[in-house]
């Protein structure tokens, strides 16, 4: 009899923790802290009014806090079943640990409470959703982009490390330096040029490598496009052309079975 | 009798200001304004001919200015419920605040004036229409985008903005950053260099907001490529095929109706 | 009776200067003609075999224009009516005037004559023609783009052309300057940044063109695209679908007289 | 009979050595020779287990080497027929050589063993040779732009070679210099606007070489995209539509053939 009694008061506390009403004024709330923190950059503003930014954020994580809290206590483990309530759960724990630590790394991670917008406005959680689903066809593509990267870094390490440290002193820099010239930022005059000057063959390195990652890009491009464009334009496409072919077959199917009850 | 006597003496000047020879006329003037413009940019023509210049320059702007009075005689308040009125109103309106003002600023807005061929030209009218009708379908992709821009503003300006004002002084200039890093121009050699200098692990930063905003960039394309194509290529196709279907199916039902009457 | 020998005379030139062998010969010039040339630009090869490669350079002209000579008397003034044989023509006239002056540009370009490939080569001759194809769809879009140049262009003039007479100077300067822009490459730290510092709020100049600019040059993409994709894409599967439509329609067609004939 | 056995004998080695477990394993020491390669890359590394690292070099050499002889042995002449093969063959034949030599170049080309995993990895090899059927498409347009190149390098060694010998100063460093102006990297600051200010009218060199080589990369992107989407997208759908097609046809023809009968 008690445990009736607790189950309906949980689910009547997980019911109005998900209402529309409550959702809303957390969407607020969400809004209200990303202008807080944004104003929050600006020195005279936070010399004018920083006690109350202060406070504002203190109380908008508060409620944050409670909302997690509410709904652990509704859902119990089932709560960490939903790939978006793990999400937020790491999120407003994330804004937790700054308050007690005074770097700046962990003051700035305050902001990322905004992605909460991702898991609270439903039509950004089905782009994010559609958008995650345009990736896994991406795997091997990018696997093979990923090898080229380690394949140039390191030959670009033990060619050019010694003589320009800064660019290819390890693998980190060099595969920094690769993705550098991937972007076709200063690749040329920034990179190639110096490198050049010093080891005269060395464009057999840039030149193929801005060739095979472009071709690659564009093929991860490709994947992406295909999957996007298949989605959205086949799914009403396929289902006219089958409500279509249905009735035609339909149809000739009356026919026949007229045709056969005749012949008899 | 008065008011019908008015009104169709409204209804003709309206129809004359939109008649063909007319709108001519109207965009003629509109392309010797852009050439006197052009020239007036110029210090020697304008030395030459500056008065003659600026005599053109007013008296096409007096007729720009008629033709909008007329139009709003003839059309009284349906006048402003066509956008592309308002559009000419503001652009015309806009001219003549510079000839008051001394400021290069608002001199230079005269320009703008060659922005009403979009109104009088009718294939850029419609070329603009169609591009603005793939804006809708990006929407909630470009409030994504700008809330990392939001997002890694905010924290750039506070990781970077005492070590580097210039690049993330102030929110503003953060964001300005940003969209130069999205755009690629100089990101690595010019910005991320510097600040991983200072910073070494500040590639957590820039390198995965590259990403995000390509990724982000790529589907706001694939959004307005998908909108254009289906517009394009499947109106056509879909009639096509919907006639042949219609044909198929009116075909078959003569058929049917035959065998019927044939069962009886 | 003359007239007739003299037509058939001409008609047999006109079919050995077309037939394969002599189109064969006449590529393989063009394309030792292009070696010569490249060979020409090392300093230390003219000095070792100067006069064999003028002696080449001046051989293979004559080639060209003996071609171009029996060409023209084997078709008169047919010989015109065709846009590659015109191309030809003026490939090979341009060619003639540098051996009369002494200027590098001259000179520079008897490299064009490498041109001739895209008339002699069938496949490049195809290959072209399909690209020309492409482009009127482009027509309005590029209108459009190059309204908001002149626009910007004015605009840029009269606000930064005394503070930065290198960039703005001119309109020609500017339009210069803004094709760079709208290529990305150094817009920010080269063109946008200097500018800003000067005029705090320039950035309403340079954000908002690159933001139109690359939304245009999208949409001159997407117009090509969409008309590449088209012909060679939809021909095919247009061509096979009529087919099978009339098919489908016979055979409905061939029922139903049957049924009419077996109802009455 | 002893031909018969040793056929056998040899079959059984090809077998063995292309089992699962062998290519598993042998898919593993590359992986390993990857990483030992990545961490012989930093000098720490290197002292403190540089003897280390080279054994393991050495040992997973051997094992390649083994199998290489172990396959020729298996397979005989047929070995060299397939392509990935071959491509095997030669990694690890390059990667003999180095042990061999003291050259920077040639230790740093034993990274390229990291390539085997497109022959190992089943779905890296399919992966390969899809991006490989989509490149014959291209052939043509990139002999087109391979001309321009010729053509605008020929014209620039010309033009620009004396005043700029280290961009221009020969028909090589012309061409790279042409590529990085094709890649748009600091075209515009870096090359265009000094050549501009001492040859005033260069721009009509830069400007439509720019526009040209875009046109054509955008075509070469065009062509790759068409052959991936259309291999994609189309078989299934022309399967499905062949199948329907297929059904709705015998459906007709077996009404034609009832209504044929009746009517006997």
């Amino acid at each position: 009899m008690t445990t009736l009694v607790l189950k309906s008061w949980r689910q009547r506390l997980g019911e109005w923790i998900e209402s529309p009403p409550v959702r809303h004024l957390i969407t607020g709330l969400i809004l209200l802290n990303a202008i807080v923190l944004g104003v929050e950059t600006s020195a005279t503003a936070k010399e004018a009014a920083g006690g109350l930014l202060a406070l504002l954020n203190s109380v908008i994580l508060a409620v944050f806090v409670a909302e997690i809290l509410i709904k652990l206590t509704a859902f119990g483990p089932r709560f960490f079943r939903s790939g978006w309530n793990l999400f937020d759960f790491l999120i407003v724990g994330l804004s937790l640990a700054p308050t007690s630590g005074q770097l700046a790394i962990l003051r700035s991670l305050r902001i990322l409470r905004v992605l909460r917008l991702l898991s609270t406005v439903k039509r950004l959680r089905m782009l994010v959703e559609s958008l995650m689903h345009s990736l896994p066809g991406i795997g091997w593509t990018a696997a093979l982009l990923l090898m080229m990267f380690y394949i140039f870094g390191v030959m670009g390490t033990e060619l050019f490390g010694e003589a320009f440290p800064e660019w290819f002193g390890t693998l980190g820099a060099s595969i920094y330096t690769l993705f550098q010239i991937m972007t076709l930022e200063s690749w040329s005059m920034g990179i190639a040029r110096p490198v050049i000057e010093q080891f005269p063959h060395a464009w057999i390195f840039f030149v193929p490598f801005i060739l095979i990652s472009s071709f690659m890009v564009l093929n991860l491009f490709i994947a992406i496009i295909v999957n996007a464009t298949q989605e959205v334009h086949d799914m009403e496409l396929r289902e006219e052309r089958e409500r279509e072919n249905q009735r035609a077959h339909d149809e000739r199917q009356e026919m026949l079975d007229l045709l056969r009850t005749m012949e008899k």
